[in-house]
């Protein structure tokens, strides 16, 4: 593991979702990349092992941080300290997407993230994340497990000299916010929206105008008609940004991004020195925080959900199907150019389109017809 | 922890799912209740403990068994052996329903099941497993993490002397095989159908006659006419069990198991007697085994149940809505009435009630809408 004290690379500026929201958002104890070579390095008496993880989210956000807390508190307390994970938020040690040069060179051991963000650097990571009309979470996890995906994530991070962990999901998120209504594809035509990766490039291909905005700047830019609709994440964060004081039209379902992925990196020399014990309390904490954080949405979006409707008065819109069909169909030919352009891309989404193929014909059956089948009209149990 | 060399309490015998099949189907190194309490006891030399943990399935049980391996392989690698969790399967030292009497007794430190096989001891148990149009499983997983479930299920277990963790799940079952159409609920008058717990109970309510045979005796059974249905899990364990030899109308959904969990229960003096690192590995172990399972019955039902359809010609038929809200009404009133018999089944139904409508709000607009979009006639990525 490198931890010779040269300067980071500083990889060029890119526009990656939130970025700006949490290079803005994050004012403490922040750093620069130079002054993180000299940070003092972990002591490795007596064979403890002290690793630093650095989110690139700010410290302790709702879903996305608590997850990456998790993560390094189970590390710790299973292997009684002998392998000692210590949180650091974005721009702590080094910039937010900084976070993964860090890493590849060993200045950090580990960090915590979204696939999508490292697509400038190897493309292919960003069909990992999530995909337009792609695989929801339960799929996905069960992708990587049984499909192959766990050993080309592995490939890709390698590329990044990385060992790659799915270690935490969104699930669905939602459509946007809307201050202009979606009645057909048409309605795209000359739409300016704030709307990164694939999702944004499924917009533009519909006629939209896709503009990046600094998190901070959003609201105000809503406000004004300076952009149309943005999407974020979903009620829980959405609620707490504040983005139902700018817009009121809030539509779903997120096509865009229907199990967004987060990502625990670590430095494949660092893990390659790991024992097995500790190897075996990596992956099972990563397990932990994978479901953690899709437990911590699911349980609040509901509440979040109700009380955008019910105190802010936030209308609930779907996109109607005439539109879903013309941004699926859109969606396909979108991912598959940006795929054919190169080999790990396209053989990472053919295994995906392969898998997904059989997961619809049986989610068919079980969870979608379950989900159809509960809200019938039927008066359930009352206590 | 008791290790003393009384035998155990045998249990009168309850008709519990899969029971007859499995104490049928499993032959080898079956041994008596009695003769177990002269097993020899695990050596505890060197502060290095030694458990056990029976499954109540068969030793390496697609789907069911090979989480309750992963549990154990994980549990003893991520100590490094200073717990080593030894995996049998069921009759292997009790039968496979005195696994929880061997647990609570100290006998066996660990058991594998699921929560309803408890429900003759603390009848609170079986609203733990699954609920006839209840909880799915990403709402399970998080009510028990964040809607107080894991809280209300170790109340429960700690009545049978044991810690509670959820351990795998099979995600939403199928309706069952028939052999008579089921287009109206007045079809279910008569019916012969084998149909264990909950889901017996709403049969029996639209006039079913519910039976309960050993697992060998189902197919010949659905051959003669002596039953006209019965339910078994999904097309992963269908198919190897061969239900499509003796039926060919498979329906969905499984109204009656959306999502039925299995179940870690751990003896309270020997989790008590856990260091702090031992207690957070068997944890993460188990979140591990949660997700593995559920991944399994993803990835391997979506094939079986294209080999169910294209090889066996087997006809996958939707339950009716008129009937899905007959029964889902039916559901409501007979759970209600259940859980009013104890205070503790009114509390973990009142918990599990109250989550599921903001559950059922969110998933509206982010699941069950995104599996609903994701269906629309729209050619995708193709390859």
């Amino acid at each position: 593991m490198k931890r010779s004290g040269k300067s980071l690379e500083r990889p060029r500026a890119k526009a990656l979702k939130r970025r700006e929201f949490l290079t803005t958002a994050v004012t403490a104890t922040a750093v620069t990349a130079v002054a993180a070579s000299s940070f003092p390095k972990p002591s490795l008496s007596q064979g403890l092992k002290k690793w630093r993880m650095q989110t690139t989210w700010p410290k302790n956000f709702p879903g996305l941080g608590t997850g990456a807390n998790k993560l390094g508190e189970f590390i710790t307390k299973a292997s009684d300290g002998r392998l000692t994970v210590e949180v650091y938020g974005a721009k702590e040690i080094v910039p937010a997407f900084e976070t993964m040069d860090a890493v590849s060179s060993g200045t950090l051991e580990m960090g915590h993230g979204a696939p999508y963000y490292w697509k400038g650097k190897v493309p292919a990571s960003q069909f990992i994340a999530s995909i337009p009309f792609g695989l929801n979470v339960g799929e996905q996890n069960s992708w990587l497990q049984f499909g192959g995906g766990q050993e080309l994530a592995d490939k890709v991070y390698r590329k990044l000299g990385c060992k790659f962990f799915a270690s935490g999901n969104t699930g669905v998120q939602m459509g946007g916010w809307f201050n202009k209504d979606i009645n057909t594809l048409e309605d795209y035509k000359g739409l300016k929206m704030r709307i990164p990766g694939l999702g944004g490039e499924v917009v533009k291909a519909a006629g939209g105008i896709v503009v990046n905005l600094p998190g901070g700047e959003i609201p105000p830019a809503l406000a004004s008609g300076a952009i149309d609709a943005t999407e974020w994440v979903g009620p829980y964060n959405d609620l707490a940004f504040g983005l139902y004081k700018s817009a009121k039209k809030y539509y779903y379902p997120g096509w865009h991004e229907p199990a967004t992925l987060l990502d625990n990196f670590i430095n494949l020399e660092a893990w390659e020195g790991l024992s097995g014990d500790l190897k075996a309390i990596v992956q099972t904490a990563n397990a932990y925080a994978n479901s953690y954080v899709l437990n911590e949405y699911i349980a609040n979006n509901n509440a979040a959900l109700e009380t955008l409707v019910k105190k802010h008065g936030v209308q609930v819109k779907k996109f109607p199907d005439e539109v879903l069909i013309g941004l699926g169909a859109l969606s396909g030919q979108v991912i598959g150019d940006l795929a054919s352009k190169d080999a790990l891309s396209s053989e990472v989404l053919k295994s995906i389109v392969k898998f997904r193929t059989g997961s619809i014909a049986f989610a068919k059956v079980s969870e979608q017809a379950f989900y159809n089948a509960r809200v019938l009209p039927f008066d359930w149990v009352s206590l």
